[in-house]
Formats: structure tokens, sequence, C-alpha cells
């Protein structure tokens, strides 16, 4: 049972579900697909992320649901009624699902659910934006619960890997604090900082940075989506958002009283949290630097420039472009490790470009 | 007086001092340094940002003060007593040292006095970090005030314009009111997110995904810089944190009652604030789509996919690499203009790339 075979049936044809579709077909695994939307179902068909179900398939050895956080329980208890499957979903809230599904199927049942949680792709949506490469190098939560079997959280973990995430164990409870902390509470602050954004005169807004660009993209994202998050992991994120509520009216106080101890505690605790997020895959975090290179706005620019980095033999972690269409030459950041900057910065100058940072 | 001819006097050899001495060094104007740190100082000289200043020099045109905010009117005022050169200041915050100049010098010494601010460079100090592009077509306000005269303005202004960058003009309050909700506010709220995650089990954390990275990514900044800026805009900062603080016990209210509505509305207007954001240079915002690729992880790689990017003829906004060194594949995503994204994946797709998004 711990070993993946399939046929996986994969209820939901968006960007998740046609996603772990494709992973799993590029490893030979048989997936089958439904969905309430004709139309994503051929798509995601279409794609080769699978083959659309015809009635209750037979012998299908894992469920994947899919589906808006709204319709989990529904859908994860009709899996189990209707199959005899291990059945997983791919909700971002772990607990309220369960709890609702708990009171809808017997133990038995319930035994075959565990839960889990990939963390991608939530910014786009739709069959059309999936790929198989979604999940690579990803975090995954799996959420198994005290009424779950041991196998069937081995084979959801079978399911993750065979996506190419890396699996974390945690419980519901666990996971929903989790991500309370690390994606709901930053969605609700992120918007309230937009929201300010929104009544602001527009000449104002001519002096917006990238900081300020950065702390509220993720406020971008779709509110009817983050509704249904944020309502069902509501506990967690009520008792955290206190702690900001308190950790506010503290800078209120600090700014009032004019207490310059009290703001630089709470901004020295904010570089603290900053070093504490992992590495992109989990790894330690890699103290990193900023080395900006003007790169004249031809085509072919770029090019030059990643074969010339290339042959310096930096590996860059990240890239940036701050090109303004009207000036003939952009800036473009490429972060690389710290220990790394200065012979970048040397070796590309000697090769005729004008760096700083 | 409104032509910018020099010599300049640039007090504080720091990042943007010294930046500001190179952008106008290239542009063939005299510059003169001071810094009462003498490496910076030869530093700053050494890279060919100006002449080190002895005493009081003689016949300068404009005094450009980039000090730390503490030590801003101190530096303006003395600046405008021993010469009779118009005055301004590279500080974050205008209405704070312009009360404390006022209460320093006399009305004809403050007439010469125009503030100002440009809008870069907040993340790396020191002269080393100098560059004569930094300003490239950034926004940097000016703040003349009631008691200014224009050809100051005029003269700062100039300034602005032979540092490549744009200027917008400002009473001293509308600037504060106008960063303490660009700059800030999302300051404030990035180290308040951040330091709840400095608290949180090291597990939890190994969730985090590039949104919170987003989120909080300025709240790594120097916290005695950051102290000391807040600690300047008190005012304007304190009444929108208090905004801030209403809106947040609206959503604590609306998850508590279970009221969907409120959570859509807050969502909601945090959609619109994203989008109230100008583009990066001042123009509308274009509506962009990322396209992922992936791309093997070899040297030259990233090279063969920006030449591709080149000659299939679709300009990139920004690039963003997430790459796990333990695999062979990264994924990166290019940021392109909505209605160019589909041609660049099919256009990518034949030349054997695999992309998605």
């Amino acid at each position: 049972m711990s070993e993946l075979r399939g046929p996986v049936l994969v209820v939901g044809a968006g960007l998740l579900g046609t996603s772990v579709g494709l992973a799993l077909r590029a490893r030979g695994v048989d997936v089958l697909l439904r969905d309430v939307n004709d139309e994503n179902l051929r798509t995601a068909s279409g794609l080769g992320a699978g083959t659309p179900a015809r009635g209750t398939p037979d012998g299908v050895q894992l469920v994947v649901v899919a589906v808006p956080p709204d319709h989990l329980a529904g859908a994860i208890a009709e899996a189990l009624t209707t199959t005899d499957a291990v059945v997983t979903d791919v909700g971002s809230v772990k607990g309220q699902p369960l709890a609702r599904v708990a009171a809808l199927v017997p133990a038995e049942a319930l035994s075959r659910y565990v839960g889990s949680h990939p963390m991608a792709g939530s910014e786009q949506s739709g069959p059309l934006a999936a790929s198989a490469l979604l999940f690579d190098g990803r975090p995954w939560a799996v959420a198994p619960h005290d009424g779950s079997t041991p196998e069937a959280a081995t084979l959801v973990t079978a399911l993750v890997e065979a996506c190419g995430a890396t699996a974390f164990s945690f419980t519901p409870g666990e996971h929903d604090t989790a991500v309370a902390r690390t994606s709901h509470v930053p969605h609700v602050m992120a918007a309230l900082v937009a929201g300010a954004l929104a009544e602001a005169p527009a000449e104002h807004l001519s002096l917006s940075g990238q900081g300020v660009r950065d702390v509220t993209r993720i406020a971008a994202g779709d509110p009817r989506l983050w509704e249904q998050i944020l309502t069902a992991n509501s506990a967690a994120l009520t008792s955290l958002l206190r702690e900001m509520r308190t950790s506010l009216d503290g800078v209120l106080d600090a700014l009032e009283s004019g207490s310059r101890d009290t703001l630089g505690e709470v901004l020295g605790r904010g570089v603290a949290g900053t070093a504490s997020i992992p590495g992109k895959h989990g790894g330690p975090p890699v103290p990193a630097t900023g080395v900006f290179v003007g790169v004249p706005d031809h085509p072919g620019e770029l090019a030059r420039l990643f074969a010339d980095v290339g042959d310096i033999g930096v590996n860059v972690e990240d890239v940036r472009i701050d090109h303004d269409p009207g000036r003939p030459v952009g800036l473009v950041e490429l972060t690389v490790a710290d220990d790394r900057a200065a012979h970048l910065r040397t070796a590309l100058a000697e090769r005729g470009w004008s760096v700083h940072g």
C-alpha cells in the first residue's frame, strides 16, 4: 500500500490538480480526472494530465481532492464513501476540513484520509497555468491525524515525492498554526498596507519604491479564495492577529512616548525573523548580497551579461530587473552569496560592465 | 542660480552622498566631499566621487547633506550659516529637520534650504556600494517650504535631474504623509510579521514560501537607522498606524463573527491598493504575467534562455530564479506584459524549453 502504483483519481482539474496529474503522468502513473467544469476537464486532459473519469472508477489507489476550500469536506467525504482508496487533499487549511469530514463519514473511512498542502502555485489559477514542475523542490506538508493509518500517510508521502516535492509531517493543528504565521498573517497584513494605498492621493504613490511593492504583492491574490482560506483557519489566525495588534499597540506607544528602545526591540525582532526563514529549499539561509549592473537596453545584452556571469563561475541566487523603457540603460540586480560578491563585481568590471552595490 | 554649475559640497560620504558625487562628476560638475569618517572620505574620493574639502570651501553653489537622520538638522544649519550656498539634504523625513533648522538659523538662511529625498538605496550602506547610476530613473521628492526661494527649489531640481532621477514636488508635510504610507507603515508591518516568525518553532518555518519572504524582506533593514527614521516621522506614521489598528480590529471582528462580507471588503481594498501603485518609473502599471521556464542548472543555460528571449523579441519586465542547488533544473520566472505572455510561452516551447504559468 505504501508504493504509489496508481491509478490516482484527481478531483478538481485546476492549477494544483492538473499539475499533480502532469507530474504523475511524467512518472508513468495512471491518472483519472474529474471536474464539475467540463472545459477544465478537457483542457487538463488535453495537456496530458490524465483521462476523464467515467462514473465511479474501480481500483483507484489514491484520490487527490483539489477543489476550492469551501467544497473540500464534501468532496473528501464523497471520495471516502464511494471508493476504498486512500484520500488526500491539497487545501491550505487542514483542521476544519478534517473536523467536517469526521462528522460525515464513519471512523473506518476517516482512517483512509490524510490531508496535505503543497507550498506552490497560489498566485495563478486554472489548468492552463499547470506544470509537472510546479512542486519541484517545494515544501509539501503531510498532516496525518489521530485516526489515520500509517499506511495512508506513507502513500500520501509517496505522492509528494512523486511530484518532486519535499514532505514535512505536521498534525493538522500544527500545520494550521504554521501557515497562519507564514502565509495567512502575512496576507492579512499585506492587504491592510495595500488597502491604505488605495485611499491615498495618486501623487503620493509616485514615491512608491521596491519595498512597498514587495510587501503588498501577495495582496493582489483572489479575494474570494482568500476569504475561504482565512475563514477556514479562523482560530489559529485570530490568535496570531491578536499578537500583531498587541505589538502594533507597543509601536504606537513607543512612537508617542518617544521610546527608542521599544522601537529598536520591535525592529530588532523583525531582523531576527527575516534571518530565521530557511533558505528557499529548506537549507540554512545563505547570506546574500546584491550586485547591481547597468545593462544597455538592447536585445541580447541580458544574454551577454549571463554569458559573462557563467564564465566568471559565480552562482546567481536571484535576479531583478529595474529598467525604464524610456532610458537606454537598465539596472540588473544579481543576488549572489556574500563571499562571491566582491569577485563578481571585479570580474564584471574587468569585462567592461558598469557595476555597483 | 537655477543652472547647476558647481562646485557642489557633499557632506557625508556614505552610499547616497558618494552616489551623488559620482553622478555629478560624471557630468563634469566639481564636487567637494566632507565626512567625519576619514576612511569613508578616502574611499569616496578614491572612487572618483570628488575632492576632500579643506576648511570651509569658498564659492560653493550647492551643499548636499547626506548624514544619518539624527544629525541632519545640525549639519543643514551649519551649511546654511557657514556658506551662502543653497542647501538640500537627502533624508527620509522632511518636516522634523525643517522645524529644527528653523529654530537654529535666521529666515534669510532658511530661505536657501530646500530638502529632498531620493527613492533609492536604502538597503545597503557605505561608499563602496555607491554608484553614479543609483538614482537613474528613480523618483526623487523635492520639498520646498513656505520660506524657501523659488531659485533654491529650481537648483535642487537641477541636482535631481543631473543625477538622472525624476523630481516630484511636495510640501514637507505632504512628503512625510506620502512616505509614511509608502515606506514607513510597510516597514513597521513587515517588522511585525517578521517578528512573529522569530518566535516560531523552526519546523513551522519550513513551510515559508515566496509570499512571506517578500512581505518581510525590508524588515531586514538596519534597526538603528529605521529607529531614527520612524521617530522623525512620528506624527504622520502614528496617524496611519492607528488606521491600521482599526482595520486590523475589523478583520478580527469579521473572523470572530464569521462575516465574510467584511473580510471580502478588506481583501478587495488590498487588491485595489496593489493596482494603484504606479509602474516602476511613474508610468501606468503594466498588467504583467509570470512565465515559468525550467532551466537546467549548468553555467550558460541562463545565457541561452535570455538569448532566445531576445530573439523572440519580448521585453522582460522582471526575472526571478528559484533553484535548488541539489537539483538539476531550476525554475526561472520571466515577468512580461500580459499581452506578450502567450507568444513568449509558445515561442520558448518551440525552442525546446519546458514552460508553464
